[in-house]
């Protein structure tokens, strides 16, 4: 059963101000959570239906786990489905990366799906630090850890101040635009960093003076522009088909 | 002012069977209604707010418009936002597309957004056609349109039996498995299938026997799949980098 003060946190670890201020987060779904139990994160806590604890006893082996109810954990979730297990989990003291070997770098990419979807883009590349701009989307949002499908745990995204970073970065910048070489010519080294901005407003003057190839992704048909997260991974192959990790 | 009548209009082609009753269908949004003006469907009735008839006036000269507030638009619409304006649209009679240059397969791909962004993918790399099995999302669903952003009026989808349109299809067909030829080493004709399968299911045996290469985007990370959606814009650059429309 979940207590009214657990019930209490679940809903608290909804909102980013909450998350800050405890230092925890949520993850949600019964890949997550198992792709969880595989990773260096500290769990606090359990919450799943008698199924889970019964299918998975021997991954929870030495966790704190709280059975519950399918209705209560759908209460307690931020998710409308796939609530049979939800877990607590440590916030992780990231350190800034150095910036070396192939990087991801978010200027502004609000939507958390989109901020999820390349957690995801970037474990399946095998990069595994993504620095983010500080409005970008919170990395700890129920939204973002639902869109990983599990990559959580094995990508690193720090918000930091971008510019800053960009600028002391001995790497080559590629910064996606709409007018820019074509990702089909484009020689890429084997280390660099990858600028996408957001879908409304692209990559900002300040984070793009400091772009050392503007590249783009060539269209052959009608549409204007792709989603951020799609031209992510677009140019992630590019990038990854010269460059095996 | 949208009447009582006009509400329960909008309100049913919110489910497919009325779509299908009455063979309409409705796009929403300012941007999918801007490029439904500049597409070869027949547009019924647009429902819009005034700034919107003032500030596209020219564009808008010769359809049925009916001004409304945004709160009535709103509460017509099946999105949560972006509802300055609402179109009832005449459902094309679509013809089964002839099997030649390069086309989209989708076997069993049930939801509307990553159909819509499989819509808007192939106006990207300038494909014209998609089939799908007939249990595919609904191409005239309100989120598969709006997932679109406005390609919905390049590109045909049919509904059909898939397999027997594979069969008689004269053409090379690339499925997409997770055990394949990698993309990066396929060298693809100039013509063909490129056959997308489900989530969770992948492609069907009753699709699978008719391919004639299996491929696959190659993995460097952790991550143990990508969505169907970010797949297909994967393999169709791929596509295009070797063969331009």
């Amino acid at each position: 059963m979940i207590s009214k003060n657990q019930l209490k946190l679940l809903r608290a670890l909804g909102q980013k101000k909450q998350r800050k201020a405890l230092g925890q987060f949520l993850v949600q779904g019964e890949k997550n959570v198992l792709e969880l139990l595989e990773s260096p994160l500290i769990t606090k806590q359990i919450f799943a239906t008698s199924e889970f604890l019964a299918q998975h006893g021997k991954e929870l082996q030495g966790f704190d786990c709280i059975e519950a109810s399918l209705d209560e954990l759908t209460k307690a979730s931020t998710l409308k489905s796939n609530n049979a297990a939800i877990a607590v989990v440590e916030m992780p003291v990231v350190q800034e990366p150095k910036a070396q070997g192939l990087m991801i770098a978010l200027d502004g990419v609000s939507d958390p799906g989109n901020l999820g979807t390349i957690i995801r883009l970037a474990d399946w590349y095998g990069i595994e630090h993504i620095v983010a701009s500080n409005d970008c989307a919170d990395p700890y949002n129920p939204k973002t850890i639902s869109a990983t499908m599990g990559s959580f745990g094995r990508v690193t995204v720090t918000q930091l101040d971008l510019p800053r970073y960009l600028e002391q970065a001995d790497l080559p910048i590629y910064g996606a635009f709409l007018e820019g070489e074509s990702v089909h010519q484009t020689e890429f080294s084997a280390q660099g960093i990858l600028l996408m901005g957001s879908e409304s407003h692209g990559v900002r003057e300040e984070a793009s003076k400091f772009v050392t190839a503007k590249i783009t992704i060539p269209a052959f048909g009608g549409a204007e522009s792709l989603n951020v997260a799609m031209a992510t991974g677009i140019i992630l192959d590019n990038l990854r088909r010269q460059h095996s990790a």
